[in-house]
This record gives structure tokens, sequence and C-alpha cells, in this order.
């Protein structure tokens, strides 16, 4: 036992068993001594067992309430080799020991996102499942590109982009898909694949080649369409941003006024991004409206449903993406409602072969049409990419977890969640709801008013001094760890917080806690 | 013990631990009893526990000769749910049992991408560290846009990518770079910069506002340079392909005459790919001679460095990307030839601030500027991307545990793999080479002639039948599973072997055993 090389864990039953691998060893041991050393297999279960000692505590601990859910230091500090966690690399290699240590310290800087008190984003929680999927997928460490080094994957990809196809409402023989790294990413798919579509000769002959194209997306929407907009060449000012209501919904009228006005200064409108769940509002765009107004002027409609696609699985809430299977695609982003570890997101394309025809080049040292199997499972064409994550093994485990039912039970805990924080908002006089209506998403927005300010009238010095509060609050939030959440201003609005429901771990408790939290930090602003 | 729901696993030792762990819970288990469940601590340490168990069977397996590289199966039989493993998504959930008896069936219908005779992609291997790296990862299961919620992994990214730029020779207050999801993304990230640095208007006005441009890159170069060029809008066709020499390199007067050409014809060039370390060939374009050329005509050069960057590492290797500092930009993917687990690739840029202008859109939601802390460390807005995942903490963990001096002898070892094989081809009579020279980096490509094949002479009708041999023997050799290589054909070459090492677990049996199985495989044909 004396040699045992590696730090203490927190089970002592496990360490025993640890102890019983790798007592063989010597006091320093070094990467060299691990797989695929001759003997090195021992030892590999040794560290690897170690290591997962050190993650099992922290999901423990990731959900006690009592633990922190950060230990914020300052960027300075943390590269000056905090408690000796030294972040330099170096030339000669450390010892599986100190490697552990960096391992311990790495999780004990951070951030626990899977903590029940974390609100700081929409993508939040540690589904367990989700997690042994996550290093599955490691293990089998492959490339999305071919049925020869992928061929489970991307079946279980086929099934999923299927599955989630029939519940956006399309038909058995209709449309495609791939799972991209991130939603920014599916929405430049969506822009991609709709100038492919009326321009087939930008592949070959570029942007050059076409009259100025117009897009639109609502004033609420995420800043990925504009982003994909500046990377595709199309330029951000051809986006045209069009009005909202007080809601964060688009308004139908307006985007028809857009559309005309684009027309009249020589633009070619070619794309409509309809927002389900904006992402500080959580508003859902009037999807049939939009739809109409796309058939009529033969515009692409994509739906951003990133956040709000996780509502489909909810019998309760499914009704709030309406007129979604008239779009021409979609985006859903399973890491963030489902829970689904990062990055899993899907952009689903109506037209089948698009994707295709508009990314294929036919690489030969990788698409050779004479191999020994059905080489249209070899779908790596279709992407922007060459290697690809496999970011979908997760979100299958998780399936058979849940089945469709315990996502829509978790969607509807969530959505309760949000309801709750809703109605102690309006119960509670300290605090200011930002728009009066019942949360329709999980997103619920709202200012904290300190004391010295109840009494203020409003106007200009109010909100002057109302803006800094939210980023005081949240710096004492950050140095005390005790809970995360956002905020940001919006259009007139000056900051307010914005609480977001994803992690099936928050209870209401949790909420009282926040609300409590926020009061206690605030109270002498 | 009777009570136990989960299948066996190999170590005995282990099992019995992990009954401790879980003895408490009943028959049967679904993920409900997991956490967040309250009391769901031992289950999920026992779950855990047992997927750990098959991981770690997995992993010792990997580096078993005697083990199979695959257990190939046809996408139908895949699909029609072989022995009971169903890719089916249910309703209502399974249980946990049955989910690690899905893990097991994924992993035995999988590739195993770190076996020691896995030859098939310029990624293989399996790095214990860092596999341990990406478990950690995921389990912290954060996004990389704000320090706010990754703040250790943002700094290590900013260590590492310090270090890269020092390696390839840029002065220490030169440069930025982030990383990205592949190889090819980086390489559109080159171009997109390139054609902001010379007409920043395209972020706003898109390429309408542009004259036609032009870009240039060998015709041995990967395709992803095509891939972006359709992306972003400048189109195929207005990448130039320059000639290349026999072994694979750009011929620098070809691109003197290929650049004066375009502008004849009208065309702007801005941009010029370098390879170092072609797909195929594993060929370097000769970079101070590129170098020279961009300098100029006042061109951008990239150096695609995604598979040779790895050489940089080595003390022996490194001369052959001399002229790599003189880049604008480079790409360099860690999860080639460093071992790395994918994915992981760099972006690396001379001109600092410049990913930030090119990307930047400030959305107020996520890059607030008065967060107490010095938000300069909220590198997100820099990527065309909104979340990013975590791809450098298995890095930074390898690097810890092999030191610089590690990867470099790391290299090493494979590129005498390389010329062990390219010395056994020689002598070998079975086997012809595709060029003559001694490989500059791992890739050895070459012919397999069957005796049927040996006495006819060079012309169509061999080429012909030559061209079938290798897809055949490739077919063999995936129903049989021992070995796996790729081929492909190249220009006027039919279809030839291209094996390559950047697996530390290959040694030079498994290269003899190679050449005796496409012998044994392919003496009938």
């Amino acid at each position: 036992m004396k040699n045992f090389p590696f730090s203490g864990g927190p089970e002592p039953a496990l360490r025993l068993c640890v102890c019983v691998c790798v007592c063989v060893c010597v006091c320093v041991s070094v990467c060299a001594d691990l797989l695929p050393a001759s003997c090195g297999e021992e030892m590999t279960r040794g560290f690897l067992q170690e290591l997962v000692d050190i993650l099992l505590g922290f999901i423990c601990k990731s959900n006690q309430r009592s633990s922190k859910v950060l230990d914020f230091h300052h960027p300075h500090q943390l590269k000056e080799g905090l408690e000796g966690f030294s972040l330099d690399l170096p030339d000669q290699p450390e010892t599986l020991e100190q490697l552990l240590v960096d391992c311990r310290d790495t999780l004990k800087y951070g951030v626990s996102t899977g903590h029940p008190r974390f609100f700081n984003q929409l993508s939040s929680g540690l589904d367990v499942i989700g997690v042994a999927g996550e290093w599955l997928t490691s293990t089998a460490n492959t490339n999305m590109f071919t049925y020869e080094v992928s061929p489970v994957f991307l079946l279980i990809e086929e099934v999923l982009l299927k599955k989630m196809r029939s519940i956006v409402g399309w038909a058995d023989d209709e449309g495609d898909g791939l799972f991209c790294p991130g939603g920014t990413i599916s929405n430049l798919y969506s822009i991609l694949l709709a100038r492919y579509h009326f321009y087939p000769e930008v592949k070959t002959r570029g942007m050059g080649a076409l009259p100025r194209l117009a897009m639109f997306t609502s004033e609420h929407s995420h800043y990925s369409v504009k982003k994909s907009a500046a990377v595709l060449g199309i330029g951000t000012e051809n986006v045209v941003v069009v009005k909202c209501d007080e809601r964060g919904k688009i308004i139908p009228a307006a985007l028809e006024t857009s559309i005309a006005t684009a027309k009249e200064k020589g633009l070619v409108p070619f794309y409509v991004n309809a927002t389900a769940g904006t992402t500080v509002y959580g508003a859902f765009d009037p999807l049939n409206a939009i739809a109409d107004i796309c058939h009529s002027h033969t515009l692409w409609m994509h739906v951003d449903a990133a956040w709000g696609g996780g509502l489909l699985m909810s019998d309760r809430h499914r009704m709030k993406l309406q007129g979604i299977e008239r779009a021409c695609s979609v985006t859903w982003n399973p890491h963030k409602m489902m829970g689904v570890p990062l990055q899993c997101s899907a952009i689903l394309v109506k037209k089948r072969g698009l994707l295709q025809e508009c990314n294929k080049l036919g690489a030969q040292y990788l698409f050779q049409m004479d191999k020994p199997y059905d080489v249209s499972y070899d779908t790596g064409d279709k992407s922007i990419q060459c290697g690809r994550h496999v970011d979908v093994f997760k979100l299958w485990l998780m399936w058979k977890a849940k089945g469709s039912d315990g996502f829509g039970s978790q969607v509807n805990k969530c959505l309760e969640n949000a309801e709750y924080l809703y109605d102690q908002l309006q119960k509670r006089t300290e605090f200011e709801l930002v728009f009066k209506n019942k949360p329709e998403h999980s997103n619920v927005c709202f200012w904290y008013i300190p004391p010295s300010l109840r009494s203020l009238p409003p106007g200009s010095d109010r909100d002057r001094r109302l803006h800094q509060v939210a980023p005081r609050i949240k710096g004492r939030m950050m140095e005390k760890g005790s809970v995360l959440i956002g905020y940001q201003p919006l259009g007139t609005k000056v900051n307010f917080f914005r609480c977001v429901f994803s992690n099936p771990a928050t209870q209401q408790e949790d909420i009282d806690f926040l609300l409590d939290e926020i009061c206690k930090l605030g109270a002498d602003l």
C-alpha cells in the first residue's frame, strides 16, 4: 500500500480494488508505462480507475446543493499557478500522480454546469447517461466520414435524424440532415443550402455570379444568422432585421413590409429565419404566418429551434411550434432543452439530396465508389467538415434510457419550474418582470429592484442605476459561488436577469434560493 | 449478489467493489434511479463503474494483436438487429442493464482505430492520457465561449496556442488562434481571414462588393480548400489548382504562372495554400519558395500543416517545414500525427486581432462588457461558432504527460516505421512503390502486384486490372478484420494502397504482418 503512487479518492471500497490492480507498480509512474507499453494493462486500468474516482466525485458533488457552483479566480490568479496548479507545458514528462492532481485542479477551478443552481446558460445539467455516452464515444475515437470507420455511429445518426424529422412532422420519405458542431453551424448550413437551392451555380462561380441577396430574421433572433451571412459572403447588411412585438415574436406584417422594401431596393429575398425559442425571451415566432409569407414569395423558410426544439418532445408544449412542419430546414439542439452533453446539434433539411449536391466534392481518398459495401452510407461528403466528431451516440443512449416519453416529462418539468419562478416573481415586490405574460418557454426575465431604487420614478436616472444592479449582483454571485445566472440588456431595456431551466436537477427550492440570494446580494445596492 | 442488475465485466476484483456500492438496488433499474434522483449516488457510481469496465476491456483489447481490427457487417445487417442489437428509439425507458449491453454491442460492431494494425486514417491510436482528458472534458460539460463558464479551459487554450505559435517560429508578441472542429474548418478560417484582411468590407457588404478573387492550391492539397471556397461564396472555379512534381510538391514556377494567368483573366489573387504533409503522398510543399512568391505578389500565405504539423515537435524532422514561420496562418491538427483523440485542430494566425475583428458581433447576452473580470478572456466572439466544444484539455494533459520531447520521440517512431515499410517494399518483388523516393512523412504508397499481373507489360490492360486489386483486397481485409489500410487512385495512377503511421502502438511486426496479409489475400487475384 505504501508504494501506491496515486493520490487518494473518495471511495475506500473502490480504492481497495484499484490497489489490487496496480500494486505491482513502482512509486513514480509516467505515461510511457501505460498501454501500448507491454505489460501496460494493469497500470492503464489503475490510472483510469483513479481518474474515474475523481470524475465520480465531481459528478456527485455537482449534485450537492451545499457545494459551490464555481470557485472563481481571475485569469491572472490562475495563470500565476494557484496552489501549485501550473498551466505550463513541460519539455519532460510529468508523473501520472501529478496528472491526476492536475485533473482534480481543473475541475476544482472550473464551473459545475450540472449544479442544480447553475442557471447561466441554455445548456445545463449533467445527464449521467449522456456522460456515459461521451465516455464511450471518446474511447471509440473515430470519425463520422465513412461507414468503413464508423458503421454503428453512422447508422445511429440515420436513425436519430429520421426520428427527429418525423417529430418535426415531415413525411417518411422526406428529408435529410446532419449533426453539426453547434447551433450556429447548423444555422449556417440552412443559409448555405437555401442559397444553393435557388442558385446552384454559386458552388462553382461564387457570389459574384448572383444578384444581391437579402435574408430576414427577427431582432430577437440569435446572432448566428448574421455571423453566417458574414462567413458565407452574403454580408451582414444584407440581413434585414425585422421588428418583434413586446413578447419578442416577429411581427408578420413587419416581415411583409421588410420583404417589399428590400425588393424595392433591388435586393433579392431568398431566406427567412424564424425562431422557435429566442435566446433571451424564449419567444416563439408565429411559424404558420411566416410559412404563408415564405410560400407567397417563394422564400426558404428556416426554423431555428436550437432552443425550442426540445418542446416537440412534450405533448403539452409542442403546439407552440405549430407550422414547423412547413419549414425547409430546422435547427434543433438536443444539447440544450433535452440535456444532452455538449455538443449535439442537428440540421434537418426537407429536400432530400440537397446536402450532398451542395457540399459534395468526392475526394477519392475517402469516398471511393468501388468499396465492398453500400457507399450511400459514406455520408461525410454532405458535410462542410471533413472529419466530424461523433455527437450522436450520447443522444441515442439517452433516448434508449428515457424513451421519447422521458424526454417529454423532462421538458415539462423545466417549464413547470419556469412557471413557478414566474409566479414567485409576481408575488415578490423586490422583483419586476420584463414582460407580463406567462413564459412560453423556460426563460424568465426580470429585474431585481434594490431598496434604494424602489421609490424612484421611472426615467433615465432610475434606468441608469438599474442597469448597474444585475452586473454587480452577478459579480458578487461569482465571488461567492452560490448560484449562477445570466443578465443582459435588450433593446431599450437596461440590464436584467434571464433565468433559464434545462437542468432536470433543479427543484423549486433552488428557485427560492436564487431569489433570496439575489435579494441578499443586492440589499445594499 | 443475485440481485445485481448489471451484466458481467472482465474484472472480478472490480466487480466485487461495485457490488459493494450498488447492492442496495433492485433487480431492474432505469436511468431515473441515477443522479439527480435523491439517493441516486450509489446507483450512479455503480452504473458508471460498469461502463468503465466495458471501456477498459475495449482499450485493452484494442491493444491486443490477436483481436480483430473490426467485425464488419453490412448496413442492412446492423439495421436488422444483429443478435438483438437494436438501433430503434423507444418511447419507454430501457433498463440500465440493457444500456450496458448496447454499449458493449456498439463497441463490438465498431472499428478499433487504436489497434496497432489500423492504418486506414491519418488519425489512429488510442492514447490513454488523451482518453482520460476526454472523459474529464465530457464530465465538465462546458462551452468555450466565455471565461465565466470555462475559466480553466480558456486559459489552457491560450497556453497551447502560444506554445504552438512559438514552435511554428513566430515572435512572442505575434499571433492569435483558435481550436476548431477539424482541419477543414481551420482551413476555412484561413481563407475567411485572408479575405477580411484584404477586404474588410466583405463582412458587412458581402462578396458582391469585391472583385472576382482567385486562390491557389496544389493538385495534391486537401479538398477542404475547394470546399471552403464553395462555402465562403468564392466559388470552386476560382480556386486555381497548381501542378505538382512527381513527389506531390507544388512547383513554384507553376504557381507563378498560375498567378499571372489569373491576373490576365481579370481575377484578383489573394491567397495561396501551401501543404505541409499532403493527404496521400505526405509531401511537403517548398514553403520558402512559396513565401517568396506570396511576398512579391502581396498574397496571404496559409500553410495547411494539419497532417505535417506534428513534425515540428521533432528535432530530426522539423526542417521539412522550413519557411512555415513566414506563413500568415497555419492549420495544425494534433489529432493526427500527435495522436490526440478526435477532434483537436488549431488555426494559428500571425496578425493579432484579426480573428476578433473578422468574426466579432458582440452579442450582449454573452459578451457583456460590464463583467467583473478581464473580458478579453471571453474569446468566443473570435469564433464562427457560438458554443464550441472543449478540444484543448486532452492535448494539454498529453503534453504534461509526454512533454514536448515525448511528442518528438513519438513522431520519430512513426517516421521510422514508414522507413521500415519503405525498405521492405523495395526488397519484396510482390510490391511496387508509387514513387521511388524515401518518404518524407509517414505516408508510404504502393501497389501489390498479384501473381497474374506480374508478367504483364505496362499499359492500359495491366492498369485496368491493377485498378481492381486494392479494392478487392480491402474488401477481403474488412471481412476478415485482421488489418485495415486505405487505397485510392490519384491523377493517372490507378488504385494503390496508402499506408500511414500515427499510432505509437504499431511495431515492425505489424508492418510485416500487413505485407504478408496483403499477399495472402491477393494471391489468387
